[in-house]
């Protein structure tokens, strides 16, 4: 494939969309379109639906590509997305990258297949290059999805390197919820300068990331909190910055005292005055009423608030 | 839904029948189809195709679902498959299920959901839970595939007890792919009075489980040496068992000092003078030469073959 031709790439703060579904567990794209023109409203830059706080992978492709349809429908600008199109196997994530890149989508956000363990960099590397022939279309960017502690399937610096080499501009940057700030700097340094855009996982690493060269974030918490998460990203050079880091540095660590998906759901059901919002599709379960009891009362501690949902 | 009526269950040999693929890396039905009857012959009493061993998750249910069609109209008998169902997206795994089932299948073998990890057996519950209520057929004889080595996803006893007590006659086993081989007999003496038929995953524990109550096995290597292994099966209460069930622990040790999934089918290719074999869907690869030129050798050195293939 020719190398890829000059676009506006997304820069700031992203979602990983949480994902709504009604009473029989089918996605609600209704809801879900009402949650994503909030976040757009207020503060996000971009949605990266279709992530691990989504439940993405308890939805089949069918189920995520209606969303995505009732998304673009909507009006949302399919610029600023950036879904999710990594699966186990090769044709789901042909085809849901395929879709992605036909809708319009800024870019895709790729799990590795994360099914066989102790795979090799040479497996993965044909795995990616597969999905990016098939697709053939000098309009995907392609970012790498990091995220060894529930993947269990590392992205490496070696395979960057060797994706790089092959696909510049294709292969457009990395989300790194590694939680290791020694493995996203090293990306920084190795590849910011090649057109790699690394956007650390958890907005507790945005100031530091900005720094040194990120374009922003991808994180969970970024559903419920993307006013103040945007302040740091637009004002990371002004004297306020640390403050303003210190300040949704506080309010994660608050959200991340009990499960991360569950809690987010909970929170918005709570301040949008809607049980629905707290509904998982299993594997994963709901928060216990203790645990949603203390998450929303040492958030409204803090001052916390979720403003025009 | 009412208990489930009695039928016969799947005993014996079960191969995770290896998946051909195409230069394309499209399934290969007519190779597909062609392997499974010769293991049929050669004394797998059935077939657990779509297994890890089958690369399955590396397939789209459509793929998966075209070979099973494939399989059921060549003639072999649905009774005697037990088809790998289970996938992370609950719809995805309802619809695997649904269709085995309609096709008459004898079982299958679900994965638990292995994407989100650390779950609580209340969320797994809750998961297969759901598959059994929405395929709602009293012919499905459910088995439970634990393979925390791969999966990195437990079935606890505690979640066995819990589904059983709620299914009984629908959860009819389990696939055992820990190794361990406590955990194994701790499920054969809790469980396999109740109509819980449980398969070690690997043959190097057949005779071991057939004296304490094992059904059969589930292994890798039945798709190239299951007449071997069906001796041991067959004459577990013999005097020659001992020394069998040591030749079939011979030649497994030799093919697992390779990857297991690449060594099958270079095996296969090699016992069949068919390179088609050899291909693997990334994110696995071949074996080097090397490795393939060592397996055969040493196979071939213990007088291993595959006779009618």
């Amino acid at each position: 494939m020719k190398p890829a031709t000059t676009r506006t790439r997304i820069e700031g703060v992203l979602a990983p969309v949480i994902t709504p579904f009604r009473r029989d567990l089918s996605p609600d794209p209704d809801r879900f379109v009402r949650h994503c023109r909030w976040l757009m409203r207020s503060g996000c830059s971009g949605l990266a639906v279709f992530g691990t706080n989504s439940e993405a992978n308890s939805m089949s492709v069918e189920e995520k590509l209606e969303l995505l349809e009732a998304l673009v429908g909507s009006g949302v600008p399919a610029a600023a997305l950036m879904p999710g199109t990594g699966h186990c196997a090769l044709t789901d994530a042909v085809a849901m990258t395929r879709e992605a890149v036909r809708m319009g989508c800024g870019g895709v956000l790729m799990l590795p297949p994360f099914y066989y363990k102790g795979v090799s960099d040479e497996g993965l590397a044909r795995f990616f290059s597969e999905v990016i022939e098939r697709v053939g279309d000098e309009r995907l960017r392609l970012y790498l999805y990091h995220i060894p502690p529930v993947s269990n399937v590392p992205i490496t610096t070696a395979l960057i390197e060797r994706l790089l080499d092959r696909y510049p501009g294709i292969v457009a940057g990395a989300k790194d919820s590694s939680g290791d700030w020694e493995n996203t700097r090293t990306w920084l340094e190795r590849f910011a300068e090649r057109g790699f855009d690394v956007f650390p996982g958890s907005e507790v690493f945005l100031l530091a990331g900005m720094r040194a060269g990120a374009k922003g974030c991808i994180s969970a918490t970024a559903n419920i909190n993307p006013g103040a998460i945007d302040r740091v990203w637009r004002n990371w050079r002004s004297p306020e910055a640390e403050k303003l880091q210190a300040e949704i540095t506080a309010t994660r660590r608050i959200v991340q005292k009990v499960p991360m998906i569950p809690a987010l759901k909970a929170v918005t059901a709570h301040f949008a005055n809607d049980a629905e919002w707290r509904r998982v599709r299993p594997p994963l379960v709901e928060l216990t009423a203790d645990e949603e009891r203390q998450v929303i009362t040492e958030l409204k501690a803090a001052g916390f608030s979720m403003p025009g949902l």
